[in-house]
């Protein structure tokens, strides 16, 4: 007999062993009750995966439960936010213990990992699997890190590689073959991406804008030309390459790779030159590469070029989800 | 040509005309920038509605926009809180402009009414609609009503009258036949919830428990009991039915209806003894009824009982997504 809704709820969700101070009242009211911390900042981001739209629906669900919370804590590193509680809105098509399991254990791996307690949500019925998370942390009033303060001279920054994402999309797809010995990397970047939240943390003060790459390198950074009124001119043979996307696609292949596929949540992010040595200093420190691709222009636009000075083109800037 | 994602949440979502002073950053950046009030706890609530599942596909889309903000609004309603910001999780099947603008009118429409501002969101694509809205809002530390606070020989209210949004669905399914001129008293009851924000502030300090009924009155009255580990005797004679419910049905059967039905987001709560006269007083200004239905019992389970003294045997108690 399958679950009832109220024991789904119970035996899954409200068993994730973390009970935070600053929740009065988790799952099992009409609503949650929280006491944000004085003086700073609440914020919250939500992101929806689709089943078949941003993962297969054969997806391992450990690693389906890992990415949706890292997905929104990206977004809370990108703010240099410090995560503190989640909500979980669940439309699935049947109550699936061998699913729901494993896709708890991965969610709740993650959460505790960021000390991150679930406080409520909605468990629905539907045609289909849709997962929406919302995520809410804090950051100190003034010190959040946006996507307007790029100013001219400033330099651009990413951490870790994009383009492994894109990269194990492709493979699946039947694209492009990768060489076995990626295999497991690039899925792992795939399916478990590392939200940057102790870089999102080190950045408040020194960066001048941030965003995190969901929908291509390109395409985020052009929101932040956007709302701060610059342009920027990237070297494209500054990008940083993984020897798993270096040894599987052609230089020029793998650029594109890089600047325009989605699902890497890393961050990219602009540091005033007088920061520049300080932020060296701190990501020395970082369990991921960071690296300059760029300089943010007056001129409006993003300008892309090769070392040689000639002009790199992309067809398009990244992902849209209507097109 | 289809509008882009962006294009589509510039237009439609950032254009609602409002904006509280207490959001720093609204939609458009990775997160929102909140600024939550000091001494007061955040409330926190999300509902899901998906396509064929919680409202016709073909309902009324200003409707549709209503009662997804109102769902939740009735949430905060049964914690006494006062509504301030909602997020959106919207997944379409397509871009539909005329679809898309009735449901930003009756969300937004609701929203100016309660001050509520929409501070971010995410839009997807998929199969089928499946619109979450998570709403925001605060109640003074310590005064939020809970659960689990009923206690033998409170009194146990219901404003409005359940099971008017029953009637409607069973009338759309074809399985009762209502009378021409309730039809549009029904339907409304139905499609456009009133939010019972008003009440449930005027109950602070007032109500030992409180929830909204959505999912039946008999089954969301047994959260308080099992909450509150209490019990409670109804008399079915007491329960509020309006003139449309009474002349369909039989008295039964209309009792069934308004116990078990759901979708109604009136609010059921628990008034200990000497807060009767308040109540009394306060409820004599409301838009609504406010209804005396029976009394919180120590022996627990829910009893319901004629005007005879007969016992009233229900089947189930009310809606489970799940079943």
């Amino acid at each position: 007999m399958p679950l009832s809704e109220f024991a789904l709820i119970e035996r899954y969700l409200a068993a994730q062993g973390l009970n935070r101070p600053d929740v009065a009242l988790g799952i099992g009211d009409d609503c949650a009750l929280l006491s944000p911390p004085v003086g700073q900042s609440l914020v919250v981001t939500l992101d929806t995966l689709v089943a078949d739209v941003h993962f297969f629906a054969a997806t391992d669900p450990q690693g389906l439960g890992h990415k949706v919370l890292a997905v929104n804590l990206s977004d809370l590193a990108a703010m240099g936010a410090l995560p503190a509680w989640a909500t979980l809105a669940l439309t699935l098509s049947q109550i699936d213990e061998g699913w729901l399991k494993p896709f708890c254990q991965g969610l709740f791996g993650l959460a505790q990992r960021y000390n991150v307690q679930l406080v409520g949500g909605d468990t629905t019925h539907g045609p289909t699997t849709v997962i929406s998370l919302q995520a809410h942390g804090f950051v100190p009033q003034g010190q959040a890190l946006r996507r307007d303060g790029a100013r001219p001279g400033d330099g651009i920054y990413v951490t870790g590689t994009p383009g492994d994402a894109g990269l194990a999309l492709a493979a699946a797809y039947g694209q492009v073959a990768v060489a076995i010995e990626n295999r497991d990397y690039i899925q792992a970047r795939l399916e478990r991406p590392e939200p940057r939240i102790a870089q999102g943390l080190a950045l408040r003060g020194i960066a001048s804008a941030a965003i995190d790459i969901s929908d291509g390198l390109a395409q985020d950074l052009s929101h932040i030309l956007k709302r701060s009124g610059v342009g920027a001119h990237l070297d494209v043979g500054q990008l940083p390459l993984s020897p798993a996307l270096c040894t599987t696609l052609e230089r020029e292949a793998a650029w594109v790779m890089t600047l325009t596929s989605g699902d890497d949540y890393e961050l990219c992010f602009t540091v005033p030159p007088e920061q520049h040595d300080i932020l060296i200093t701190l990501a020395a420190a970082w369990d991921c590469r960071c690296t300059r691709i760029g300089v943010i222009t007056e001129e409006p636009g993003l300008r892309l070029s090769r070392a040689d000075g000639s002009e790199f083109r992309l067809e398009r800037l990244g992902y849209d989800h209507f097109r």
